[in-house]
């Protein structure tokens, strides 16, 4: 390989540390894994072993110290992300970071401050921007195809519910599984979010309810640009992983359909039967993992600006934020009244 | 023909009009169309000759006084319709009515008590709940196929809109337009709408503005039986007319394409192209205005309720009320607030 | 109703004849059904009463001796087509004639003789030149959107097989079903057909094979402008009527899919469903068997040829004969040889 | 990574060997690329160096002696194959060897001999058994959820033809191109093909014509099991690579539809589009070619037998054989007649 690679070390071996580390270690050109770290020890020699990661660490700060490696992906647990966004920004590591930065909007913003005071790059795991079908939707907006955006209808639904324990970690259904969907919509309509309303309810599993969250929700969406968003999601949905947008503007719509495992037709005596969508977020978005771990290495290595950065971490997490508060409360939260809370702590850009 | 025909005259031979008399004439078995009457002489006598129609009249109340006229459509501009349901149901006419049935909730009331204070039916024409692919969400719905319903989706959208003095006459989006969808998310849900949040704007054409209208709306549902409902809608979809429904719930989901005239695919080097959606409501929804008129003409003839009521009628109107509160106020309007201004002036069943 | 009208008189009133009698009766302007015959008396009657036809005869040509019987529609069985084509002409009417004409080309070439030298009109029903889906597809190509044609596909499958007595007098799968296809062929080719070759079997139903017919069959044609077409036909489709073309060329492709009662997708654990194709022929070609009878009316009413003449009659049953012939000798059939052998008796155009 | 590692060379670095040595670099547990070979310096360079590979050969021979190479990946030009086969089955590699084995039976028929006398695997490149359409079809079929077979459909059009020194050398539009769908009749249906019918023609490129191959063909097969197949084929599709199959049995139909890049639907005033599908066999099996050396490895590391053999190599270039026969004598072929030519030289099996 040649010298002038990206030397990775990755926090975190879990779900989503894996699929990481799978495409660093054999699929991203111009990119070395060099190093993972858990607190996980069996976990984490398994997932060395089966890679050929030579160097492996129980406490991340050990990996952060190695000279050798340039950038790092953080893939802990949420609560893990702001203490690591500090250490590796102080060791001048480029960060790749799985959204949410963290669950309340201060930390995020002193992440954000630290990164840009240490002059380091953060990318943050928006990985939905760079799947091929929300990409081409957006070429599609973005080459005026659709003309002025009008309404945007996003809908995004679980195959099942995370267990109890991640439930009660996750910050709630907003900011674990809708801020995917806000990111979205920002991206999509390219034009910021000024105000949400939600109806939000437990329809799916009382136990979501019982550890103070929703599964299903409704969120409608004011943009600055005059236009329109509605998000739905749930938790359950008995047919599979359901991940589609339409946007509807002046000269059309653009809209997508769930990727399938194969694209059979079966015709019998009881109907036309095609396949159900790829299950989750795993095999679903396989490629948009790989492709933003390309993306990341590309602006690092060429030095341009990463694609998804910390300001967009902060947004997505304002608007989830929002969104909450008018589920509470049932009526029309505005952005700037979050912003507004924030600033009696720390001022907002 | 039939002794036992029922015995049709038209009020109205207007773009509805006219179909429910082409459909009257010749294709619904048990039904015979007598006369006609319109205050549009020369437009009269056209569609008299066409379909073959002995008597018509200028003044509809010498319509309703043929003793031989067994019952009578409505189809005259909405400000008419109040009184010609109380002068119809005064001479014991059976009743269908276009809708919305008025413009203010009071008077629908009033019609529907005198409509059953004389002991006459009236049907209210909210044909979608007809068509084929609605028919068979319902049937899916009411089937159990998808399990205890959560979200509805409706998406309701106009090739172009209206002229300008059809916007200032129509009661605004709600009351002419979305009226189709409440009463369709009612049909749908089997369940009450208990509120409605609305966001809507002018993006389609400035004159719908300056006349006081809305052209964009995206309208937010609560239902007694705890599901949601998004519906939106616009007054221009570039690529015609778009009528689709979407019901998710805990066993899974079913939804309508849009109907197309032919169902052509053709491939060439730029991509792959299917037709445009059936332009508009007379064609897409032609076999649902035949089937609403059977469906009249056998309840009347079995002595059976009419499958879509005054009550029904009522109820939409006061969705439509809620929502342009709502996107007057940007506020959630609950129904019983709307119910309750009514009771100030005459008392709601 | 206007003077100018043409009066029908509709021989035959088994199932295709209540189609031509339903429509005639109804929905084509500048029609008019004054008699039916059959030699079924109770079914005559009933049919009779049902659209209110004032005259019935159980011989076909008293009615054919009616003088205001301007044109007739021949819906008896295959046998008795030549016969009444020969004494409709010889009484001047105008004649629309099912498919085929006879099974015997000699018969067809002396029916079609018989009708130039009388001087009326002789359309054939074949119907499916009216369609929608096929129309479209027929514009296309000569439109010019797929350029050069090269290999023509049609998938012709029943949803089951017709009764014994049925398949016996058919004259064969290929005179009776394949004929349709065969005709679309050329219409879609804009090319007369110069060879066929046919593998041919009995794998849906003993009996088929039984009385000396097939019920499975590949046709292999060759057109006189270079290009192949390939049809395929099965007596039996589980999931229904499948009627499908595809149009290869040089600049595309065009292909259609099959009419559905509705649109409807249901979503469920068990896979992605939706409607199974109209079932049968009634159902899905109503519009069509409606609109060749307009196209008949209009082509009388305004003295133009008719769309489909009985050359068009003669050419699909010629190629139906060369199938046959293909399937028995398991070898390539020209045309050619089959003009040949009725060349022995009377001469071809 | 574990010692049991299966060592590879692959023997050519042309557009498949570089499909199998990126796979073999990088994706398939249990292999490891040890050596390629390829009379080209420069590219078997710049290939090396891309993937990391230790040793290049200028002559495969000298990678055949490295006694650490355990098994050999054949994508020579076809007149290569069989005296790389024999030179390493000499040795005692396993092998495989893309299709076609050779453009001669009677050359198939001795490789497939020297491969089981030196007691090595062979494995034939017949990919598409392994993409996941194809195998979702296969699995319906092998299900019973269509039934018995009775009527195979399979359309397989290339967006382009290859340049002429390609033809030339490619033993023709049947043996080069056709041979995929021959393999995948034989693999669908689960029945040895008897007969085959071709019509071919030069459509699309006059000099595949003066190269003396076809660019356009439909050969009809007939099956042992009775049922019947129908392939057609172009060397230029406008719309791109077209890979269709369909299934039509005694209990209904299993069909696939094209791969695309992306899943989304535009609609504007001018129709509703979709994307093309996936442009060529590179994009389109880039899973398949995966999939199929997984199982290569794991069938040797597992001692099992070859998911596809010399026998099938064998098989599919004598119904290639049968098809060209039949297009030069316009006459069905039968498949006993291409082994009995065979047998003048040598015994089949």
């Amino acid at each position: 390989m040649k010298s002038k690679n990206l030397r990775f070390g990755v926090l975190g071996v879990g779900r989503i540390g894996k699929i990481h580390i799978g495409n660093l270690a054999t699929r991203i050109p111009g990119a070395e894994l060099v190093a993972i770290s858990d607190i996980a020890a069996a976990e984490l020699e398994t997932v060395a072993t089966r890679f050929g990661i030579a160097r492996t660490f129980a406490d991340y700060r050990d990996l952060l110290n190695l000279p050798e490696v340039d950038a790092v992906v953080i893939c802990s647990p949420t609560d893990q992300h702001y203490r690591m966004i500090v250490d590796a920004a102080e060791r001048g590591k480029q960060i790749f970071c799985e959204k949410p930065i963290d669950l309340s909007l201060e930390k995020v913003l002193a992440a954000n401050e630290e990164v840009s005071r240490r002059g380091v790059r953060m990318m943050v795991g928006f990985n939905r921007r760079f799947d091929p079908n929300f990409l081409k939707v957006r070429e599609t907006i973005a080459g005026g195809q659709v003309g002025q955006p009008h309404i945007l209808r996003i809908t995004s639904r679980d195959p099942g519910p995370p267990p109890e324990h991640y439930i009660r970690a996750s910050g709630g259904i907003f900011l674990d599984m809708t801020i995917h969907d806000f990111d979205m919509a920002r991206y999509l309509m390219a034009s910021e979010v000024t105000e949400a309303y939600t109806r939000a309810a437990v329809l799916v599993d009382p136990m979501i309810g019982k550890a103070g969250d929703w599964d299903t929700a409704v969120v409608t969406l004011t943009f600055e640009n005059g236009a329109f968003g509605v998000i739905d999601n749930s938790r359950k949905a008995a047919y599979g992983y359901d991940q589609r947008v339409e946007m509807f503007g002046s000269g059309g719509m653009v809209t997508i359909a769930n990727n399938t495992p194969d694209t059979h037709i079966l015709c019998d005596s009881a109907g036309i039967h095609t396949a159900l969508p790829l299950n989750f977020f795993l095999e679903r978005y396989a490629e948009s993992y790989l492709r933003e771990m390309r993306a990341f290495v590309d602006s690092v290595v060429e030095g341009k600006p990463v694609p998804v950065g910390g300001e967009d971490g902060l947004k997505a997490a304002a608007i989830a934020l929002a969104a909450g508060k008018s589920a509470r409360e049932n009526r029309p939260v505005k952005l700037a009244e979050i912003y507004r809370e924030v600033a009696h702590t720390c001022p907002v850009s």
